[in-house]
């Protein structure tokens, strides 16, 4: 659990990590598994650049701001730097978590095998549906959300997930805080109101989607002179070839 | 359709959006919506910049960007202003959408009935599982997926959503780039490779957990010192306060 067990060698004292950075650590994390999965024992800043479309720079400073120092003509390490990207990650230390609402998108998320690896263990899943409590879903059981804030407390849960409607989503933040959660994923499209000491991340679908939207309107209207002729309407004999 | 056709005044010519104001535009159409809703007819940048906790000349510059100027002592009329919102972010003009994998998190976005009022319109799923192949999930139809890229041609959807495993990702991404795809919306935790007329949008769950996770981890490390005492534990009659 300490943070100074391991590898010694290639490190300076992590800084505060900005935004962006905290967002590009899992995407080099990533792309150096795959490395590793492919022999590689080391690699540049140049490698995940490429990779990324990212000026290696950028790359550098970011392993540097989480402690991370490559040694000239050598490289780094991916024996080295992996379970150092994993540690900062918080990957190590496993959190664990309850999610209230198990609908759709709830069950889905109890069903993301890989959250595990990544340090996520949901505990359970809480509903206020009769019909679903008592039930297990993806192996989880499911608990009456009357039950939530109690047990976060019993157990020392410290971090929720929000997958009920909108209308709903305070409440169940307001349980979740009264039972000493820390941090909350919030999948409801809704700005919620919690203490200070409480961290809230939003997964906001619909904000997304605006985002993507309004890119693909203004693609269409700046390219809707050469809009028909790329595509290429199938004929009947072509679908085999998809 | 046009861009002209209502609300001449309180406009200026809409710039370039960043990818933060573009960010921040849903929330303020939600928070106006609500005030709407609330019975209010104007509002100031200080009303949305105290709800969202932003500068209030931040909130007055992405209102500019997007076109929309307020009047001095009278503010900003919501009636002129959330249909100027819809239209930039491009609610207005719907989208037709494919989605390809219907299993868990594919069925939940199926079911997010708020994406048609966001201008999405899911038009059918795709699957290579011949178990769901043929089925309705959520009102929408089944296809197997090697008729993707006709029909996406056929039928000029412009949009499409992944949500298959990371492996079948990238061939999937090349069915509908191949339809004549030019927006997706990627739940696969992958990278994908297009061209670059294709939009891509990648909805990380795994690198949203990151983020949480690793502040998560600073916080407690932060409070560790305090963390024992503002956590009740619940006893055996308190339960029923929550």
């Amino acid at each position: 659990m300490s943070a100074e067990s391991h590898h010694t060698p290639n490190r300076v004292p992590p800084k505060t990590v900005s935004a962006p950075t905290l967002k590009r650590l899992p995407l080099y994390h990533r792309f150096l598994k795959e490395l590793a999965g492919a022999g590689r024992t080391s690699f540049s800043c140049t490698d995940i650049g490429a990779d990324l479309d990212l000026d290696p720079t950028q790359v550098r400073k970011d392993l540097e701001s989480v402690g991370v120092v490559g040694r000239p003509r050598v490289g780094y390490q991916l024996a080295n730097v992996i379970p150092l990207l994993e540690e900062f990650l918080g990957w190590h230390n496993v959190h664990d978590a309850f999610l209230a609402g198990a609908g759709s998108m709830g069950s889905a998320l109890l069903g993301y095998r890989k959250f595990e690896q990544c340090g996520l263990n949901i505990v359970a899943a809480f509903d206020t549906d009769q019909e679903k409590i008592g039930l297990k879903i993806k192996g989880k059981q499911v608990l009456p959300l009357e039950k939530l804030a109690s047990l976060a407390g019993r157990m020392h849960v410290g971090m929720g997930i929000i997958t009920v409607p909108a209308a709903e989503a305070q409440a169940v933040a307001d349980l979740m805080v009264a039972g000493g959660i820390r941090a909350i994923w919030n999948f409801a499209p809704i700005r919620l109101r919690v203490p200070e000491h409480v961290i809230v991340h939003n997964e906001d679908l619909y904000c997304s989607l605006a985002g993507l939207s309004q890119k693909l309107s203004e693609s269409l209207k700046a390219g809707s002179g050469s809009r028909g002729s790329p595509r290429k309407l199938p004929t009947a004999t072509k679908h085999k070839n998809n």
